[in-house]
């Protein structure tokens, strides 16, 4: 919605009948008290000793806090229901039919060992803003849907299977959980049958709009209450396999030794070496690793380890790729051992909508909110909405860029501030002619 | 036994009746056949796909093990028992009343994903040896015990129940089997409340005599038949912890990072750096790591690895491994992390019997047999075996110098010859007055 549009709103007010232009209500405001106590009763599926959350998609855990959600989307009058791929859809009707839905979302699953607000504050979030909707009695012109998208953590895959479906191969991979995607999607309540049925066309929506925390520090080091996201990088994982050969410790000379663990020492270092290399705000990073057999008196024989690089551009994350291949060979040479990779998510980067980015930037200036254009360095279930339809997100700060920790942590009132953004963002967007 | 002792018993033969000198018949020979059949059966138990064993003490496959080798000690006519330690000992009396018993033995537990040979060869051939007597009806002057101690590869601890007795902290280790040493007692048919019984004092046994594969691939590549080892390095391992912070893999600058992984990497080269760095056959190894929570997208905020020192100079080792704290202390410093070691065995260097390495060699020499003297870079049950007399340890070659790996392999025939020399080692040292 242009400055015009809304000064004539303003003007007229807003009736309960259907108008062409929405009845952006510049004074409504979510319930900021509300909003963070039900982040604080989700945080209890999955509490950790630690304080943190501990909810591994398709897990118990999982089952409960989806459960929580939907009673919450229920007392918010959404329409709810268990997609086949097991995502969670609230609907709430429009004026206008001939409208595409307006979607907002995210997930509440979370890593291993992870944090109470990653996720979980744009799903609390999506669902105070249906509420305070449905409270004012505010009526939009699109159709709108609140999405609790399932195994964000996992390669976003419940939005996958929304904007691309789910193959065969994706289906039987092994999650966290030690449920494949198939057996989680069942164990949640989706039906992996008809699948096909959950999958949307570029054009099926008229936007999209994500909620969540930055999970970096800029935002809380710059003081900036809300960041208005550019684009979600490029993120590429691979699986790691070193062989090398096992092999009694007290008995095999140093010099004899293939061991597949200092080969994979040396690896570490070199991905680190070789990422911090170069100038821009790449990242890389070997989060897994193991070794076999795994004893104190056994020279390892084979390693498995992981390599996750994530770029906004695609090129330099393949030229980071090959250089890191190119230290990989002198560490084979070096310790007689032999590297094999195996790429398991190859994400391109998804820039967001410009006019999006835009009414996020104004919505937030008009509530008195300092903004900051910036990448996420973090995959999203915005990417995959990305091939549907215009997509925007909001980011408000986290303490200290402690992300997926149960250090976690973002204040109340940012969660509050982010929350009234998304929510005259949403109002600003149904004005406004998307599709 | 001496020279002329030898002499005057091949000039007057062995009578079926006691002597004050043993039956020592240069001719007899231990079924070669018979002893790798053995070897070839118990590898049945915990066999792996590739060919190798995984018989962890205290798990099915080592119950099973067990079964089997008490079936061929009762065939050799012994009598067996289990100890309250779990040990399996197999009694054979003695001519004279008066004399401590001669023990031989080994283990039949593996390392996980190990080889069929480690232990193995010694407890199949101490059983032969005892079988080998009693059809050639050969009157020992000392009684005669053949023991399969349990859990050789744990840390020893079936023989240092015998040799020290078992503190309470060490029976609450958890060992590979994920049962703790006394649940693992319990389970082999031990009786944890009575291991004060099976404690021995120094000078309780006349000699203690061990058949082991090398390990290692001196013998292999000099061609050499029988290793006589003049000693057993001290062994060392710790657990080491180093601690960092996890957080997000995608929104953590690479400079805002305390990668716990990136540190233990660092940790692994150091370790290998330091030892190699002095002349010397000390061995250093890290076997284990896991890092935690172990994701493609969380930097480790935590990892567990572990470290192990071998040398015989037990000085040499200190030396070593505060070389690597002062590494280490560095490694914190660059990287943000802490570590912290735990040590978790300490087994001292054990010298065998002079007297023992003598008749070992002469043994070996008659039956045509070319020797060499030897440390053990691997720990042995004759190192706890040591304390409570004079023990002696005969190698014969591993193929390549493979051990611990499912490509362990020693020939039938260097096993048939091992097992000889033992049985002539035996006959000899029956002869001498060892106490």
């Amino acid at each position: 919605m242009n400055r015009r549009e809304f000064n004539l709103n303003l003007l007229f007010g807003a009736g309960a009948v259907a108008l062409p232009l929405p009845q952006s209500s510049p004074a409504l405001r979510v319930n900021g008290q509300r909003v963070n106590t039900h982040l604080a009763e989700l945080s209890q599926f999955g509490k950790t000793p630690e304080g943190g959350t501990h909810r591994l998609a398709y897990s118990e855990a999982d089952r409960q806090g989806r459960e929580y959600a939907m009673k919450l989307m229920r007392e918010a009058k959404l329409e709810v229901s268990i997609d086949a791929a097991g995502n969670i859809v609230g609907r709430r009707a429009g004026g206008d039919p001939s409208l595409k839905p307006l979607v907002i979302g995210s997930h509440i699953d979370s890593v291993p060992e992870g944090g109470s607000y990653d996720g979980q504050v744009g799903s609390m979030g999506a669902i105070e803003v249906a509420q305070t909707l449905a409270e004012s009695n505010v009526a939009l012109r699109h159709p709108l849907e609140v999405i609790i998208f399932q195994n964000e953590e996992g390669g976003t895959i419940g939005s996958h299977a929304i904007a691309k479906g789910l193959t065969e191969k994706e289906l039987n991979l092994v999650t966290n959980s030690k449920k494949t995607i198939r057996e989680g999607i069942r164990f949640i309540g989706g039906d992996v049958d008809k699948l096909a049925s959950v999958v949307r066309k570029p054009g099926d929506l008229a936007a999209y709009l994500e909620l969540h925390i930055e999970q970096g520090g800029i935002l809380h080091s710059e003081k900036i209450n809300i960041g208005v996201v550019e684009g979600i990088v490029g993120i590429n994982w691979w699986d790691v396999t070193i062989e090398g050969f096992a092999n009694h410790a007290g008995t095999t000379p140093m010099k004899g030794r293939r061991d597949a663990l200092l080969a994979a020492a040396k690896y570490v270092e070199a991905v680190n070496r070789v990422v911090t290399s170069v100038p821009g705000r790449q990242v890389g990073t070997v989060g897994k690793i193991q070794a076999f057999p795994g004893a104190y008196n056994v020279i390892p024989g084979k390693v498995t380890t992981s390599l996750g690089l994530r770029d906004l551009d695609a090129a330099k994350t393949q030229m980071l790729f090959e250089k890191i291949q190119v230290e990989v060979r002198q560490i084979e040479q070096a310790t007689g051992t032999k590297f094999e990779f195996k790429q398991t998510n190859s994400t391109p980067p998804a820039p967001t909508d410009l006019r999006v980015r835009r009414v996020i930037d104004e919505a937030a200036k008009q509530l008195g909110l300092p903004t900051k254009f910036m990448p996420s360095g973090a995959g999203h279930d915005a990417q995959e909405m990305a091939h549907l339809g215009p997509v925007g997100m909001i980011f408000v700060p986290s303490v200290d860029g402690i992300s997926h920790s149960p250090r976690e942590f973002s204040r109340p009132e940012d969660i509050t501030n982010g929350t009234n953004v998304l929510l005259h963002t949403l109002l600003k967007l149904d004005a406004m002619k998307l599709n």
